[in-house]
């Protein structure tokens, strides 16, 4: 299970424990939910902005070019945020993280919930700030929120998040240098495959905080999507580690 | 010979046996061959997904725009999925690698012929499952199927294989730390020069899942150039590494 | 705070003095203000023929392509530069970055103030030299001078100032290996996603320079939010850094 | 001076001699002139062929475009070049590369003039496979050659050269790990910035083998300039590296 995983094969810690009352009483505790707090807020206002923003120029006939600097904006943001706060909270930012690393138990329950909550916090102040800025480009252009588009099944959505959330959590080895650069390409890519489907989400935070400040019929029918979606993609690559990737089922 | 090559000029190990019985009791090559498939079934997966997605897009006249994504979304997955799964099965992802490292004597015949029917299961699967999604764009949209473009003779469009394989393949050196982003690059670079002669295949897995999805006359014409240019290009390249590029050879 | 902060955490350094005469005496000081000079000039000179170049050659519906590159020349130029001038002057090529290392107390003020000089020099003569080369396409295309955009308040210009900035300083570690990557895609990022409001600044020498060149009324209308949001963004960034993000803090 | 240079601050070796006879005799030297032909050969084949596959496809309105994956190629492929033949040749692919360590005496004046001699030879190969494959894309779109543009005077396309070369050649760092990085990327800043003025040269042998190839008057009218400049590019360069950059100089 991603970044902390690895990082278990070799040193084979206990599983962390479902509720830790220890931890509570610890600085470093709070400090990690400010650091995803305000790393999830920094990458909602980056990104909703940058789809917001392109939008905004782009006529029909040229519409895929905002997809690939829409790509960059959310895989580059992942790069930076996940890399600089790894020592502080290891980076989730993204509540199927989070989630998948409570499978794996590298994380305790009260963890896990916390940092969902931060992060969902994180996510509304984020795309807040945008609607802030400019409320009428923010409403004319979709408010970065997720939904099914014109011409897919909700089935083929659903499917677009198992795979990408799968592809995002996988393939990540926080022993390995090139590490932080992987993940940020995984979101990268996962967006170039599936903006044209859902938008792209691939983290409940994103989707929710998008959502909560756009606020439209149209984004909240579809939005189970963006939770059953990455959960089961998170579980998937859990089990994928544990039975299949990992050093000790070799 | 790229990724394991480089390894063998320092520790010198015996040539691998063509016919290895010993391996078959092992987990550790199941496991190698369930990370190929899946590796490159997710690599077909996006790929395919993102030159489905852009042309449905993208206009005419601005018809360059989707190389430059398309290109990027081979690379970046390239660079992360041979990152991720080096330790496992070195990351092949591709028949045309698998080959080059047959010849270098760093896999058994066996392994190279069970992870090409992985590599081509997977690729299959991959660009099943975007067909599933939305069968019509995918029939219109081509299907990410290679073939030679009106303009280019069949002899270009080999010769484009040949060359392109060769960067691929040649270029690549695991011991040093950022090899695996310089995979990614060449295979970034090589798109970017030949998407407009044949959408660029320099790997069999990935044109045959096409083909096999697509299953149309225009695809299977050509098909024959996607296999013969990507094993001639390996095999130049094991050449060019033995007797120029490798340390033995100063 | 960003670069040498990091540092900081570890040796624990004694703060910088205020005034510190000795520094004045040593070639080192000399070159580093050389340094900061040569890398801002090469930095305006790139960006801003960048977007000379790029507003000559996009008509108005495909006018997001322009951002893209235009990002990617301050991202890509940011990491090279502060990259391979880390070891002279730690890279600044920026007065708010130096203002956050001053509050910092990692630099002196006179050392704080003369790279401002320099910085602003730099920028000077790096727009001054695209406008020399082609004086008809600098006006023509607003020679690279921020300003806020036509449906953007003056508000929502700062807050993208102070936020940008922010994202570029508080997320920087030099002890990990790929910090100048990092650093670069910050810089990235913030120019896709702000790029619309402002032509994004967060450096005040570059929107310094570039309005000095350029020099009209437009330009200097707004050019005090181009120093007071980065230099707020790097008081915020400073004190979040203290409390929150150092190992001191733990 | 570029990548031998550091090196040599730390291990100080004997200047390299203008004549070496021993280095005649030595299969590495030879080994050398492989891989700079090779390198350039694979790097006008990809970028020429990139520049005439935009051009074929890319309308006026979208023209710029072509710029940043053109852009790409050139500076990806010096990234994946200079990295991978670093051991071997030390990766120059340019006569101003070349010239440059001749002048900080890391190269023998007879290894300096037969790389210069492979580089030419590879890139007119190159550009020709580029020709051979489709002779009428490459006529109608320019053939790669690099000409100064309409609008620009010959001094600016001179400046142009000299400060593009200067920033390939003096921001490099062999001993840093992001060094091959960061010279792919000061090649992609330096298109992005300079395509719309002369195609970009920085590399005579790349402007040579296109406009050999290409073979029309107006390649061949501004051709002094793609020589001189780079030329004097790299010995400011030089220059600069000794008297401000290098650890001697501190």
């Amino acid at each position: 299970m991603a970044r902390e995983v690895s990082a278990k094969d070799y040193h084979d810690p206990p599983p962390a424990p479902l509720l830790d009352p220890v931890e509570l009483t610890k600085w470093s505790f709070y400090r990690a939910l400010i650091a995803e707090f305000i790393a999830t807020l920094l990458f909602l206002y980056v990104t909703v902005l940058t789809v917001i923003g392109y939008k905004s120029h782009v006529g029909d006939d040229c519409g895929g070019l905002d997809h690939l600097g829409i790509a960059w904006a959310f895989g580059g943001m992942i790069f930076i945020l996940a890399y600089c706060i790894a020592d502080i909270s290891y980076g989730h930012i993204n509540p199927a993280v989070t989630f998948g690393n409570l499978l794996a138990r590298n994380v305790s329950l009260i963890r896990a919930v916390m940092y969902m909550v931060a992060q969902c916090l994180g996510a509304i102040c984020g795309a807040g700030i945008v609607k802030a800025f400019q409320k009428g480009f923010y409403e004319r252009n979709g408010g970065g929120a997720n939904m099914v588009s014109h011409g897919y099944s909700k089935g083929a959505g659903l499917g677009a998040e198992i795979i990408g959330t799968f592809v995002l959590i996988v393939y990540c080895n926080e022993l390995k240098v090139l590490a932080p650069l992987s993940i940020g390409f995984a979101v990268f890519m996962v967006h170039l495959a599936t903006i044209p489907i859902t938008g792209t989400g691939i983290n409940p935070a994103r989707s929710f905080g998008a959502a909560v400040i756009y606020n439209k019929a149209e984004a909240w029918d579809d939005h189970w999507i963006f939770w059953v979606g990455p959960f089961i993609g998170a579980t998937i690559a859990a089990l994928y580690h544990r039975f299949v990737m990992s050093a000790g089922a070799a």
